[in-house]
């Protein structure tokens, strides 16, 4: 096999390669490696690498499992973390100057699970400044570029998660989704990217941005591996007092299994008006796939319109503004332009503004519990724009002008204001090659549904095997 | 048996001989509005009375009953409710003359849980205007006095509650606690107050206050008859989705059992510069007694100091002031001045001020866990004073001056912070006769541990038994 055959493969594929010693966890790395550093230069995919802790931890790795103890699908595995993840020897930086933290001397809770089923960190991730924005544009530390169009945005905020993954510069990956951060440069890259209920992961380590919407969830470049990383992060954490009730399943039991009769609805009054038309094309066409798999796709309405989600605004806007006074106050002028004036609108917010915004949160979750009791599946675009230039973060829709960071997370605040899991998942492509996501969402701590449904729809089609046109 | 002794029993002692019909619930309610109509006029208990729904109610019960159809031990129970509770056929006030809601025409769910469990609502009970303030003193409707001493608060908010407990105008009460509502009156006279888990039982139908904070619970005269309540209550409720975690145990099934080994902790740091002498040393007689049973009382360390509470502060005052925004705007002088003072402390509040104490409470909830793995049971006293005289609010501690608003609350925000369950029960008196509450606190959904602590308690000692001294 080619050196960097390897660092293309699914982890569900190579695993069993792994396992049984045809294939040597050494190999799998140098293989990666190769591929970054031939790649990671022009795609800034990664904010910093640690090749020599890499290939020390896939030696050890091989002589583990040359030994017969080989721990799970997940070992030897390369992966990263966006660059707000704790990684013990490696220093965060949350592609901000502000920070100077110095190296960890501790992984956050996810990164040591990844790690106790034999994951391998190869780096730390690109990302949207503190991870505040949706565009991956980051003037700080260089923009992390589409794998698809390298004059396009990756999407934000995990832009180097959903760079690497696209590009085969780590298996799978670690972002952040606070308003879709996890999803938004999943679909905008053409990988699956999953936000699991709030509560059922860890957010310990992770460098925090709003308390009550952050969730820490893979990227990969099928639903089966990112089921397997899932699989790895999800319980309780006493040091996360919000996974008090987690409840963990079996991500992979479900996978494979039919849709038959799963009622999926599709809440068009949601998000219809907006829509780039070849992403209501192929989201179109993905829902006539779904509903030729057996499942019953039907129309849905969420009793809360669009304004509802304007309290994840308010929530998001004061908690962010929270955790940055401090910033602001001592380190405005050393911050994004756009985050920083994004941070200053939480600035006038008032208790009873926050008070207020949660009761609406409390009152979404309510009824979002009515429309899974129809249809426990809900369907809709992940964004409603393919990825915008870096250049102008801007682009044409029909005669409208539409700004990347004001529509990128309108389709996926709605899941991190109810806490529900979502999935972003490749459904086409427009005719100029850009990826397009189709955003599943279910109920709280129902992934296993959620993934079997995102498992039917990648089996179905042929989205997920093309690879973007990079030149090694 | 003569009239007012019925109304004089505990639900325990009554339930079976009306079980068994020796005694008819309607005699019961007879008996009972005549205590009421004898003793209300002074002690001011009631904000409003509906006898004749209760004695058709009682009619009801006892065909019900004799037509073979016992629903259980609050079957035919004459019970009454604080007055910001709903009671279908009734007309809430909160204790105020702003709200004009008209008559209720449905139930909070606990009163209707308690309905369907057979228990009749005589009436609603009076309050510290919209529950906002500890000492129950109310100017608008009149202050419900304490049948211990007529000159002195009942304590607050649910004054009519604890008045109407210890002088029997009601077998057993429902009261709210935001910051001690239910176990300040509860302790100041002479009977039992439990505050649930946060989520343990519903809201609905209760008249907010704090939402984070606000808990509905029972007083009643003995341990007993406080779990039959909250046996009654308990449980989730989709109209409030405090609830949806709750963990309902069998209340009633460690009374009487011994307390051998049980661990109670005394923080001592907590409290003890700030008592009353005479609650001292019942407090510290009470823990003897507790050591006496068996239960292994050790000094306990709450690793958060009484500042950590200011955090319950916070969110109280931010809180309230978002749910009667529209009553300091409208009808400020129409309120009591303390509570139109005391609402106005949350008007400058930011959202980040708000976000601050949450994240505290959420601190403060985890190291209280920790705590709690050693000592299963905290115990303390309810108050730092018995209760004040109603016409200057004030009392002398030693040589310094305290007042009642001001300091009674100090010992029972604690558990609204933390949401863990704790229980006020009668454990001694002053050399004047006024009632001393020991305060014990238990782990999230322990309430059957809290219950047999406090049960073995009771049972050891006379307290529970002596009556307030009321001329009949």
């Amino acid at each position: 096999m080619k050196s960097q055959e390897l660092a293309c493969m699914d982890i569900a594929a190579l695993a069993p390669l792994i396992k049984g010693r045809e294939v040597s966890p050494l190999e799998v790395m140098e293989s990666q490696l190769d591929r970054i550093a031939a790649l990671n230069p022009d795609l800034n995919a990664y904010t910093s690498l640690y090749p020599d802790m890499a290939l020390a931890a896939a030696k050890g790795a091989e002589a583990e499992i040359a030994a017969g103890s080989y721990r799970g699908p997940l070992h030897g595995i390369p992966m990263a973390v966006k660059d707000l993840f704790q990684v013990a020897g490696m220093e965060r930086t949350c592609g901000s100057r502000i920070l100077n933290e110095g190296v960890a001397n501790a992984d956050a809770t996810s990164v040591a699970r990844l790690r106790d089923a034999g994951a391998i960190m190869v780096g730390l991730l690109n990302l949207h400044e503190f991870a505040f924005g949706p565009t991956g544009i980051n003037p700080i530390v260089g923009t992390a570029l589409n794998p698809w169009d390298l004059t396009r945005v990756s999407g934000g905020s995990s832009s180097g998660s959903g760079c690497a993954t696209a590009a085969a510069l780590a298996m799978a990956t670690l972002g952040s989704d606070t308003g879709g951060s996890i999803r938004i440069p999943a679909a905008l890259c053409g990988v699956v990217g999953l936000k699991q209920t709030y509560g059922l992961a860890s957010r310990a380590g992770i460098y925090p941005l709003c308390e009550s919407l952050d969730h820490g969830g893979p990227l990969a470049r099928t639903v089966r591996d990112a089921a397997l990383v899932l699989q790895a992060i999800a319980g309780v954490d006493p040091a996360d007092p919000s996974t008090a009730q987690a409840r963990v399943g079996d991500y992979t039991a479900n996978l494979g299994k039919p849709l038959d009769g799963l009622r999926i609805g599709v809440p068009r009054d949601f998000f219809f008006d907006r829509l780039h038309p070849e992403i209501e094309a192929a989201v179109q066409a993905a829902l006539r796939v779904l509903d030729d798999l057996g499942a019953s796709v039907e129309e849905a309405v969420l009793p809360f319109n669009r304004e509802a989600v304007r309290g994840w605004n308010t929530m998001a806007m004061a908690e962010a503004m929270t955790v940055h006074e401090g910033h602001l106050r001592d380190h405005a002028d050393e911050l994004s332009p756009d985050v920083n004036e994004r941070l200053r609108l939480g600035e006038g917010l008032s208790a009873t503004d926050f008070i207020r915004a949660r009761q609406c949160q409390t009152m979404a979750r309510a009824e979002m519990a009515g429309v899974l009791e129809q249809t426990p599946i809900l369907a809709m675009p992940t964004t409603v724009i393919p990825p915008v230039p870096i250049a102008t973060g801007t682009m044409m829709v029909g005669d409208r002008q539409v700004t990347g960071w004001r529509v990128l997370g309108q389709l996926t605040r709605l899941a991190c204001f109810t806490g529900q899991p979502a999935i972003s998942i490749p459904c086409g492509f427009t005719e100029d090659g850009l990826p397009i996501g189709l955003q599943l969402l279910g109920g709280w701590f129902e992934e296993a549904t959620l993934l079997q449904a995102a498992d039917a729809f990648e089996q179905a089609t042929e989205w997920h095997k093309r690879r973007p046109p990079l030149k090694v």
